[in-house]
């Protein structure tokens, strides 16, 4: 008999790469997507969760539900919250608050930095797909993410795509939430490396500072996939040829997106290929044996030149004095990646007809 | 004929590692030490006066002067030079009375933080030596080298061993020293690794953040050697018997202060050993080609829990955005070292009689 199919939970802001995470999930027996919740970043939350509805419509998995996240940073939404509630922080109530009574301002205040050349200003390429016709549940990502920890303690992986906001949400929303959750499979930071955002900061942790060092910190267990690994990770030119020759109508839509994708790359990069940073973080969830890993406890620079700039500390050095990483809680880190066989997973299971 | 020794000072906060650094460069045939700068970092500034003084003696070369350097960091000059003098900065003959009336809480400041348990209370390995005869000249080390740099336009190499306060000081005194300087290596940063206060900062990058930020962009030609490199060069268990049993009087006196610095190795590193921090910076100066370099932008953090981080701009990606490295002058980054050459030469320099 099978083993079980491993419960996850997608937090996500399509996104192109995005996208072929998601695919890619619902083509992996390994797992069972329990739900996906929407997150700023590539596009702005709102963006978000069509895009997220759009791609279930697309796959005929409409049964998932979306949940839809934070439209701005938990600073900020941690500033408002204290402004108006004073001492009673009824988090998810004035989730609902914010994102159904303020979208425009919030979304406003996401956009700025949103990664329309990357990902082109709709997210998906640029293709002007239909609206979609379904539509988020009416729980926040948050609560929904708390929910679903407490129904299957221990089960269900987070895979974390975008910024870590609607995570550190959850965490202040139910102190249980570190314990009942399985595994927190993050996309974030840039170990050791320089940043995609500028030479500190890799996007994701970028987008929201102040809630990867709570999640970093928190105790659950955790697994960053960052950049450092992503970038071993290249879809080539050749690649997407035999993906566009193909009969999978996963292949197929997504090399109409990632013509914008394979764009930035050559300008930023001077590639011809495309780095696979989600999809690779959704296969560390489904095969961790696919990466090697290191373990410390890593602390996320949230002021300065070097904001979002993600530490390490691999204990080689006992130092005097109390640091800001002492006593903390040790989180995995990628160091390592079977790249060859990430991409050969993800092009056998899109090309699938 | 051979080529002109190349003038080097010496800016030192001795130290053990600094006295290594002091008897190589003495014994180095292709440098031509001019003077020493003093500056707190090991130890305070009155006490690293005191121990250059007393290892110039001990060399027989009291014809090379000492001049001492500031008392405080960079910022804490700053704040209360303009507060005195408002608009008009006399950095030098406000370095006199800080340096002379107020010795006592300028080394309190400066001591906070010293390092008595890696190279002693005393930084030569507690070893009570006789208080110097000689007395440091009257010019403060950023005149000094503000002087010495336009007396020898583009020929005076700075070898930097502490704190880069001097530097940062002589820099806002002369416009022009960062060109009539010829060279400035430096030893400092963690670049891409741990550091060794803690686990973002190395210490004399640490010991004064801001003026390392002014140095780093300053625009002079300068060559950085981090702890990621001088980490490779060990002096084992082994050398030091080797030393002890030589004739030469450097390698006696060093066997006899190296003692407290093997203790604290292997308390915090558990190793058998010692890091040649400044000997190799020393020698990087005497012979670039023993190390390779990669060249960038460096900064470092000022603010927050990775204060004194200094982070390299490798150019691999072009950011869209402007950044905080974006048109910064680049500088050279030590990449790897010829670690059993730069120990032999040590050695055998160390141990001539």
């Amino acid at each position: 008999m099978a083993a079980e199919p491993k419960k996850i939970i997608i937090d996500t802001d399509p996104g192109i790469d995005d996208a072929m995470a998601i695919f890619l999930a619902l083509r992996s027996p390994e797992v069972e997507v329990i739900g996906l919740t929407t997150i700023y970043g590539n596009v702005y939350t709102t963006l978000a969760t069509r895009n997220a509805l759009h791609l279930l419509e697309f796959a005929g998995r409409t049964d998932i539900p979306v949940a839809e996240g934070s439209h701005v940073t938990i600073t900020f939404h941690i500033i408002i919250v204290s402004a108006l509630v004073r001492k009673e922080v009824w988090f998810d109530s004035l989730w609902l608050l914010f994102s159904k009574d303020n979208l425009v301002l919030m979304d406003l205040v996401s956009t700025h930095g949103a990664a329309n050349f990357v990902h082109g200003a709709d997210g998906l390429g640029n293709q002007n797909f239909d609206p979609p016709k379904g539509k988020p549940v009416e729980q926040s990502a948050a609560a929904f993410l708390v929910e679903q920890a407490k129904l299957h303690p221990g089960k269900v992986t987070v895979v974390a795509l975008g910024p870590l906001t609607n995570i550190a949400l959850a965490i202040e929303l139910d102190p249980e939430f570190c314990k009942n959750i399985g595994q927190i499979v993050l996309l974030g930071g840039a170990f050791s490396v320089n940043g995609n955002v500028n030479p500190a900061a890799e996007a994701n942790i970028f987008g929201d500072p102040d809630a990867a060092d709570i999640v970093f910190t928190c105790g659950a267990d955790i697994l960053a996939v960052g950049i450092n690994v992503t970038h071993q990770v290249v879809l080539s030119d050749a690649e997407r040829d035999k993906l566009r020759q193909s009969n999978g109508k996963f292949a197929q839509y997504l090399c109409k997106i990632l013509e914008v994708y394979f764009s930035y790359h050559q300008e930023a990069y001077s590639m011809k290929g495309v780095y696979l940073h989600d999809p690779t973080a959704l296969l560390a969830a489904v095969n961790p044996s696919l990466l090697t890993y290191t373990e410390g406890a890593v602390r996320v620079q949230t002021t300065g030149i070097t904001r979002g700039l993600t530490l390490l500390y691999n204990k080689q050095k006992r130092f005097e004095e109390v640091t800001e990483w002492t006593d903390k809680p040790t989180v995995k880190v990628a160091v390592t990646v079977d790249a060859p066989t990430v991409v050969k997973l993800l092009m056998e299971r899109l090309m699938e007809s």
